[in-house]
């Protein structure tokens, strides 16, 4: 079995240690990538720290994987050695649900296969991109436009469909009035895509030291919700909220700020997902909670190619291998999202 | 000021009283409506009990009125003396918001005035059905259609348009899979309008005695929710579940049973508004929770249209105004509503 580099997490709670995984010889469909910028997700931690339950340890995370291809199986057609490529959160589905059949992989029945922490239908558990290389089907790696640099674009592999397939469900676009919730690697992706598909934004954020930030992503006001969040003369102002909060939010407070047939959708994975809400917020104008889970394959590849038309990458903060423990520990001062060079992860 | 008869509930926990009460002299637009049927509605019972708080009393509830014309302001062109004739939740909106210029009064962004127990624009507290007459503008007034009877219309005023609007809303037709839970005065309704409209319907409730009712009413399979609810094999199968339980249920029990995009509408006033789910019910299929309010008199004369020419009507037991105070206390018991019988309530 060919090997490569990894950080892992042995166990829950054990320290990430430097280790050779194996990756499976190439079949007929499979795309080799060296990967050289791999971004940390908040996921990442909830399975490290077993928040859910379920993770396979010895746990190797990172879903945000950008790279180069050094190799390709024999029936693989739009992939050749040294394109550029991504890979997101999924590395296989059923393929035959009408959820799959339909580009919504991210919604198969059986559930989709995560690029780590899952088992494959080899039978193999899956280990993900905090390594140096990976082995992934051709139906589930993506094209990065030229446009795009390797490293700002890793996040948008996850955090950027997760915020753009909701705004594309939801048609935020000219006219629409769209709130993003929370500005962390999610919520400023989710600021500068609504924006360039040319809706009016507003931020709600907790830290007003965001504020300038927020403007500069495209967003038209700045609302600081810390200490006495002033929603006054919103009220109903809304089409389309969507919550990147991973903490409880005042749920209520936030339908009211919805007009008509609004609806306030909650992305990420929460590691508290309990919320409640009062029918009447939703009565009053025939208003929804809804929940959107990253994106298909089809629509990654059109949101990387959104991005690359309208410039927009993440913000990001490259790190060393060394550095993400301490990373993962201060994940919510990050401006907006650490990505790790994954030249740095030798075990020299 | 002309007078009329009515059962008022001179303040909380007080009985019912019959007592004469002022209707306003005919405007330009007004329509005085001699009422034959008055649905129970649970709503009346919450204001009744001050559930909510803000009650006016004294109260004359009553929001599913049936009546004939009786006398119309100069103005007044759709209807003449003698017309059959129908009244809902609503008697007044600001009429120049977009919810009510878009014929969605119920959605009025100053709160539309609700047929009783509200204040009226001219500063006067609405009064409902349970009299003898009523003064209401015209653009509040539905025509009842011939193929229809007074009786068992009435409830279609407020139940009716509770499930129709939702139904349309979220397109119940054929191929689509609609649950109904709860079968009380709007689930029964639920049933036979999904049914009607095309839709497979399934009935989800708690008394298996009425099984038999709900397979008449054109629901194509019963889940008995009593003891242990039997939900296996229907996870992921519907498209639309219509919510009438006014008692807290499992929302991610039903979420699950709802397929990708699918949606759990809360219709109806609960009494306790309180509800919890889990954001991952939502992020796994791209679920939504909803929530929608009575309907537009537009669409409110739709469904009436819709019933006459499908032969819906409510199945009523009809009561004398003498029953009304028994009729709240067993209204969990009535199949499947109960209607006053206007010409029972007399001074004599």
């Amino acid at each position: 079995m060919p090997s490569t580099v990894a950080l892992s997490l042995p166990a829950k709670g054990a320290p990430f240690t430097l280790t050779e995984i194996e990756r499976r010889p190439l079949r007929d469909d499979d795309v080799r990538i060296d990967i050289t910028f791999c971004g940390v997700c908040h996921t990442d931690l909830h399975f490290g720290h077993d928040d859910w339950g379920g993770t396979f340890f010895p746990l190797v995370p990172g879903h945000e994987i950008t790279g180069v291809v050094s190799e390709v199986g024999p029936s693989v057609t739009t992939f050749t050695v040294g394109d550029r490529v991504g890979v997101g959160c999924m590395v296989n589905s059923c393929g035959k649900c009408a959820p799959c059949t339909s580009g919504e992989e991210q919604y198969c029945t059986e559930g989709f296969v995560k690029t780590y922490s899952a088992l494959d239908h080899d039978g193999e558990v899956t280990l993900g991109g905090y390594s140096q290389s990976i082995v992934v089907a051709e139906p589930f790696v993506l094209h990065i436009p030229e446009a795009l640099d390797l490293d700002s674009a890793a996040p948008l592999l996850c955090a950027g469909v997760t915020v753009y397939s909701p705004l594309r469900k939801w048609q935020a676009g000219p006219g629409k009035r769209v709130g993003v919730l929370g500005m962390g690697g999610l919520g400023h992706l989710g600021v500068k895509i609504a924006a360039a598909m040319g809706a009016e934004v507003t931020l709600f954020g907790r830290s007003p030291d965001k504020k300038d930030d927020a403007l500069g992503f495209g967003a038209a006001r700045f609302v600081d919700t810390g200490a006495s969040a002033d929603l006054a003369g919103l009220e109903g102002y809304f089409d389309l909220l969507i919550n990147t909060v991973p903490a409880r939010v005042d749920v209520d407070a936030y339908l009211g700020l919805l007009g008509l047939g609004g609806t306030l959708v909650n992305v990420g994975a929460p590691g508290d997902p309990i919320a409640s809400y009062n029918v009447f917020s939703l009565l009053g104008a025939r208003r929804c909670i809804a929940g959107s889970s990253i994106g298909g394959i089809r629509e990654t590849q059109d949101m990387l190619d959104f991005c690359a038309a309208h410039h927009i990458t993440a913000e990001v903060e490259k790190i060393s291998a060394a550095q993400v423990s301490e990373a993962w520990e201060n994940l919510s001062d990050v401006r907006y999202r650490y990505v790790i060079d994954i030249a740095t992860l030798t075990m020299a």
